[in-house]
């Protein structure tokens, strides 16, 4: 049966967005697999240890029998990462905006996966051409033109470990203004946000026809 | 007597070459002021945990007699990171550059900050004009024209936080190369990386003494 891997970083549970678009991928992708299981790490509720990575890494300058019990945990958690990702069909990730950069559960995650040496600079590709989608959230608004234009500094770095890193065959779906609902400074970008929202969550759904889809072509 | 915070967020403890820059500016801040207080946070070796900016967040949003044990907790130690730069003359932030995006630690001890309400957007401004440095390295080469160029997704975000939203009075001291002594296949840009180290040293001892004075004229 395909496995769809989904990774959430959202510090919500209910009203996240970022979780909502990517509830429309999964669904869709479910649609063109039934009975395909979903595989879930939640990255906030489950976080990875901050101290996991760099135990991790200095494991790999430490001879094997050398190795502290902490560092052998770490080895092995970073190895189950790249092993979720290496099992599954397709991969599926719904990280926020978190003030201006990337979510801290995310880049913990992406570090202590590539502490793996399967996923070090010069190893076989692995993951490359696997299917993959980032759905992704700003409460602001970011477009050209804009104060925040260029504010945010965590989609492009996603993109870049995603994308030109990992080689995953990579889809971005984005919604901003997700604060306008509950922000009154921002009422008069109310219509804006929604109608931004429906044109995302149509995004979100389209990649998802298209995650299965790739996974069927594969 | 004036205080200098010093955190540092380099996985290595020898041969750190962004703890080796941050060395030269605290030398020379210490020069400044002999007797001079250097308060230090190691934000790898004493992690910020990974939970504690969202159990400080979420305190945010609950009341206050209904908060846990652990959401006080985060919320104490959250006020902890903002009374220590705010009680601070000067910050010294050392982080290279990790997976081409912030140190997770870094992110994590931002967040954790800001969700004190001190620094809260609209806040009245609690760090601004404080003067600091950043000591910044990068293992390889992401100078215009090279195939990295763009790739590092951490400086323009620490400037932002740094700079853009707390408003501290921030100069940036860079080195890169630094893998180039122990990669065998960067020996041809040893030279490079070697005048790039003096540069750089010296560029920490001009900003270390700046640090300095900006603090006697405050």
């Amino acid at each position: 049966m395909p496995t769809l891997l989904r990774l959430d970083a959202s510090i919500r549970t209910e009203g996240s967005r970022s979780r909502a678009l990517a509830d429309l991928v999964e669904a869709e992708w479910l649609a063109g697999h039934p009975g395909g299981t979903v595989r879930r790490r939640d990255l906030v509720a489950d976080a990875i240890p901050a101290d996991a990575w760099h135990l991790a890494v200095t494991a790999g300058w430490t001879p094997e029998e050398q190795r502290s019990d902490e560092q052998r945990a770490a080895v092995s958690l970073s190895a189950r990462l790249v092993d979720e990702m290496a099992e599954a069909d397709a991969i599926l990730v719904a990280a926020p905006l978190y003030n201006f950069g990337p979510s801290l559960h995310v880049k913990t995650w992406m570090d202590t996966a590539i502490a793996d040496p399967r996923l070090a600079p010069g190893a076989e590709p692995l993951l490359a051409g696997k299917p993959a989608v980032l759905a992704t959230v700003r409460g602001g608004g970011y477009a050209e033109g804009t104060p925040r234009h260029g504010w945010d500094h965590s989609t492009p770095f996603l993109r870049r470990i995603l994308g030109d890193v990992w080689g995953l065959d990579l889809a971005v779906v984005e919604e901003e203004l997700t604060l306008a609902e509950v922000t009154p400074a921002m009422a008069g970008l109310l219509d804006l946000a929604n109608a931004g929202r429906a044109a995302a969550e149509q995004v979100a759904r389209d990649h998802g026809r298209e995650l299965a889809s790739a996974l069927q072509r594969a």
